[in-house]
């Protein structure tokens, strides 16, 4: 567990979420608000998070969208723990369960109305990050297309997949989909207007049959380059970090 | 062959080229003019076109950048005709070879610097266009995996893809490319902007080793609707309609 002292305390939209976060571990930044933003779960539906660290994703898809069933599978029990202790403090009741997409626990072995995901982003092999909690928590142990394959496998039929990636790993993804899951759409982020993708939240249907769309680009930052020291978020972005507004919208 | 009742003259690139084409036909519009403008061909190098029609995207090529070596394949010998007499009239040398992508024509069972192609759009079941010609042109016979694996052999190791796609097949043709091809691109082309993308072209180096790439999209219409009857293209589309100008630099 983490003692008092490598912790900080972070705030989430606005303010309405705080989060218990490692000072020196995985810290949640943008991508899982977005990735939470983008999934279109409904009050009553099942949602799991796959790698839910510390639980931002989670928590603010809890805070949009009152009345969900929230589970999350974490493979390191430090974070785990920070997601539960997190859950609590924002007065929303999670299953959180420790262990691998590998070997899924029993206590996940259930469909899901979603299952969102942000994988680790970077490939086995490279320089370590210093931290080794941080390097787990970004460096797949197993391949996007286990990653995508345990996900896959948890969700209902008619259910959906949301996840997010680096740009440059969409290729993968969208070859992990395989033929079981249909009506993808695409949604590039990019950090400016004009510039290329940085991120990518697929999200899939599965059995669904409509075509794939790519989406225009979601764009983060409102200037062609960063003025002075404040961020200055577009208006639509500024909706989801600072207004826990969401996304699905975008996708028809 | 088609007789001179069944054709229309038309301009491209701002007169710059004058194509014969089926007035009731497979008619090229600007997909093969954008294929073209994204080849990344320099003078002194091969090119060959997979299913080159009346020779659209290989005769604007070729005006683009004087000095290649132009090849073409087709599969319906009145449009291989055409593509014939159409690079006559724009003074440009082009080995035009009838035959089918499933078995391909000795001819040209060699490494090309450059494979660029415009598959067909629509996959092999569904309502035929009304004119068989037309419809033989936009109707695959053979999937995409097929067409793109035949375009994939033709290439030389280190050269280069460029195909465009309707956006919605972008999942089918990144997979498609195999672990043979790397350095993708990915320009998503939008009719206005803030749409989705309609087309994509998809641009990869045989044995390339870059990362995958997310450009931001290319808009063609100025304006949010069609103001009138008069087309409004955006200045960088312009570029490219009426001014021969080509689209590489956007892949960096």
């Amino acid at each position: 567990m983490f003692a008092a002292a490598e912790l900080t305390d972070d705030a989430f939209l606005g303010g309405r979420l705080r989060l218990w976060q490692p000072r020196d571990g995985y810290r949640a930044a943008t991508d899982p608000v977005l990735l939470a933003a983008c999934c279109d779960a409904q009050a009553g539906q099942s949602v799991l998070d796959l790698g839910c660290g510390a639980g931002a994703a989670m928590l603010c898809l809890g805070l949009r969208v009152p009345g969900l069933r929230l589970a999350g599978l974490e493979l390191q029990p430090p974070y785990a723990d920070l997601a539960r202790r997190n859950a609590a403090r924002a007065g929303l009741d999670c299953e959180i369960v420790e262990g691998s997409i590998a070997a899924m626990p029993l206590d996940l072995r259930r469909d899901f109305d979603h299952v969102m995901t942000n994988p680790p982003y970077y490939p086995a092999h490279g320089t370590p990050a210093r931290d080794p909690g941080r390097d787990r928590a970004l460096r797949e142990e197993l391949g996007l297309a286990d990653w995508t394959g345990a996900a896959l496998r948890r969700v209902r039929p008619g259910g959906w997949l949301t996840m997010i990636l680096r740009a440059d790993r969409l290729g993968e993804g969208l070859t992990a989909l395989g033929p079981k899951m249909g009506s993808v759409a695409i949604l590039p982020l990019a950090a400016r207007r004009g510039r290329e993708a940085g991120r990518v939240v697929i999200r899939a249907r599965k059995g669904g049959r409509a075509a794939l769309r790519l989406l225009a680009p979601f764009v983060i930052h409102e200037h062609d380059c960063h003025p002075g020291d404040r961020e200055h978020h577009t208006p639509e972005a500024d909706a989801v970090f600072r207004h826990a507004g969401g996304l699905s919208r975008l996708f028809g």
